[in-house]
């Protein structure tokens, strides 16, 4: 009998027939003997809608009014969770975030679990009913609602199993599990049966958005084995947890990860003096940019090169920015490009094996893709390619790694 | 500067655009100087989608999940409310029942208010903020969320009023105010501007469904000056207060009020003896029918007719039961009739005045109108009449009661 946090989000929950679906799921664990706390979203397209009407009212919401609205979302399906498994015979309870209660900090639309009161769900447990919590919301020391921000009920169903000690913490998606890769990318991508947290986060971070980072993180904190699983189809999904066994057959990297939303900017011939860095991103973070690879070569006639990149969505707003520092430094010229995509590879395995950032540089030669940057962490390698590269260079990664071999087991 | 409650309904709030025009109304009064709670239903037709949505789940929810759903209908308005004054530069802030907090019993879907915690609002007030409040919920000792029923808003509205010892609590409605009769069937029915508590209850008991009647209850309970006023017209409304001058100019009564929702059942020849209205009413009561009139006459042959009026809607379930009764108690027969409509006229007048019945009863008898049946209370007098002749009944005590000469002030 273990005592599992379950999290379905709003596709999940998308419709009435999908909560009782949701709902005969739940049955089934709970008729196994499990201890059952299920966090759910609102029904999908619900919030948005929320948002909408308060934008009919103002442009810009006040956040503690907004949270009010939005909350809303997940206070009805944990009601309707509840009804339908009550109809099944299953004793059920829903909580609110105000209600559990889930403490917050008070930065309204974006706030962060302080503590979670596990009286009344660890009381409702031994009376052997489910517990329905909203999931994304929460109450300040003051009373007021507040939410997480976007994709929070991931937190919530983390910082619930943290709180109660859970055997394990299932989020139910719309995805049968954590990838080597994204299979439309690459047909023989495979399911990964374990990852580890830091994987997972490198990987969630790169563009493999299965997972919100803040939960990953929150996971990985409190060591709450986290599994990743489809809604409706059965099978084990992704167990996300602590790197406890090094075997010999763990891979040497986990997957491939990507993403094409970035854009390149160079400054060129900046004097190579202290402080250089911060003059140029300095105004960059003022202007609310943020900045993901950062590459500064060795200097050369007492100048240097230097090189970021942004969202393409801030590339103009960055290039403004960027040309009134140029002017400033004194620098040659300003130089960008949106036709990029970021490549990784990520995989605690090469903390322990030397070379893998050289066999990912000889496989993406091997197909001529000239590798414009490069940034390294201790599980992952990251290059900067031509957009138009993007598949080719996945796909042949993804061979080179020995990702793409029939059925790997138990890794 | 005064401490005002108001209230607006579900139609007053319906749309986005209806917010805007309450928030106008409200930052008016603001401007005035006075200190404001503005209590609010949810969108009209939010409710019954909620409840709907529910029913999609099952056709019997869970009266305490049922509570979580619906709530969230007036969770929505409040927020909407407060961002609109914001914009508009008034200080503000939106509380659920819960936040107030508002406790109640806890008998889902009808609760009932035991207290109303207002150190919360004191504050915002003295901070210059207009409240805005959740009409129609509350939370039990035990932080479960509740509802008070249909109409409930009324109530809070009040309670609120008695709470914070308010100068006003004003019903904002989609009529400018109670009138002597219905305008519908009498052309020249008169808005009234006073109107005591007790006339009010038995108007609106009686089907002049302006308020609901808890709430004029709770109001009179309390002594709080309640004001019916149109949402989007100008007009000094109707005030419903305590009978405080007995004026020469005090009409003898202040309205006819109707009914077509009623059906009658007579059961003949029953035994005369002790216990026989409990040995009628009795079954009826546990078939869970509610019984508005009740008249049994003086014997004769130590054997009496028993008749009372019932909704229509359960006039056929309580003849069946009374079918029953008849035979056990061996009553000669029962008779029953759909076609009734029950005309009253009320007023506080009449406790000083004779002949009142008399004067009913001629200006009825001038029209040919027979009676079927009578009762009385202190301030009531109501008869039963064939329905065809409603209209005609309500017109002719209308004018035999001088309450549709022009334009009376200041009574």
């Amino acid at each position: 009998m273990a005592l599992i946090v379950q999290k379905f989000g709003g596709t999940s929950v998308g419709t009435v027939e999908r909560i009782e679906q949701v709902a005969d799921k739940v049955k089934k664990f709970r008729e196994a003997g499990d201890d059952l706390v299920v966090v759910l979203s609102a029904m999908s397209g619900e919030t948005n809608r929320l948002i909408e009407l308060a934008k009919k009212i103002t442009d810009q919401p006040v956040p503690r009014e907004l949270d009010v609205i939005v909350s809303t979302g997940e206070q009805v399906t944990i009601a309707l969770l509840a009804m339908a498994l009550i109809k099944r015979g299953i004793a059920a309870v829903s909580y609110t975030g105000n209600q559990v209660r889930i403490l917050t900090d008070s930065a309204h639309n974006k706030a962060r679990i302080l503590q979670i009161d596990d009286q009344k769900i660890r009381g409702d447990l031994k009376a052997g009913r489910v517990v329905v919590v909203a999931g994304f919301q929460g109450v300040d020391e003051h009373g007021n609602i507040t939410t997480l921000g976007r994709g929070g009920s991931d937190t919530t169903g983390v910082a619930l199993a943290a709180a109660l000690k859970a055997d394990e913490c299932q989020i139910y998606t719309d995805v049968d599990g954590v990838y080597t890769t994204d299979p439309r990318v690459v047909a023989q991508a495979q399911r990964l049966d374990k990852i580890t947290f830091e994987e997972m986060l490198e990987m969630a971070s790169l563009g493999s958005k299965v997972l919100q980072i803040r939960a990953v993180e929150f996971a990985g904190k409190y060591n709450v084995p986290l599994r990743v699983l489809h809604s409706f189809q059965e099978g084990p999904g992704t167990l996300i947890t602590i790197d406890e066994e090094e075997s010999m057959e763990q891979p040497i990297i986990s997957g491939i990860a990507f993403n094409r939303d970035e854009a390149k900017l160079t400054i060129r011939g900046v004097p190579d003096t202290p402080g250089v860095a911060f003059k140029i991103l300095g105004p960059i973070s003022a202007a609310n940019i943020e900045v993901d690879m950062i590459v500064q070569n060795v200097s050369h006639d007492n100048t240097t090169d230097f090189t970021f990149t942004v969202h393409r969505n801030d590339y103009d707003k960055a290039h403004k920015v960027l040309d009134k520092t140029a002017l400033e430094l004194n620098a040659r010229e300003v130089v960008g490009d949106t036709n990029i995509a970021k490549v990784s590879i990520v995989g605690v395995g090469m903390r322990s094996h030397a070379g893998v950032a050289s066999r990912m540089f000889e496989a993406l030669a091997k197909e001529s893709i000239n590798i414009q940057m490069i940034s390294t962490s201790e599980i992952k390698v990251s290059v900067v390619i031509e957009e138009k590269y993007l598949e080719l260079a996945v796909r042949a990664l993804h061979t080179a790694f020995e990702l793409d071999a029939p059925a790997r087991q138990g890794e």
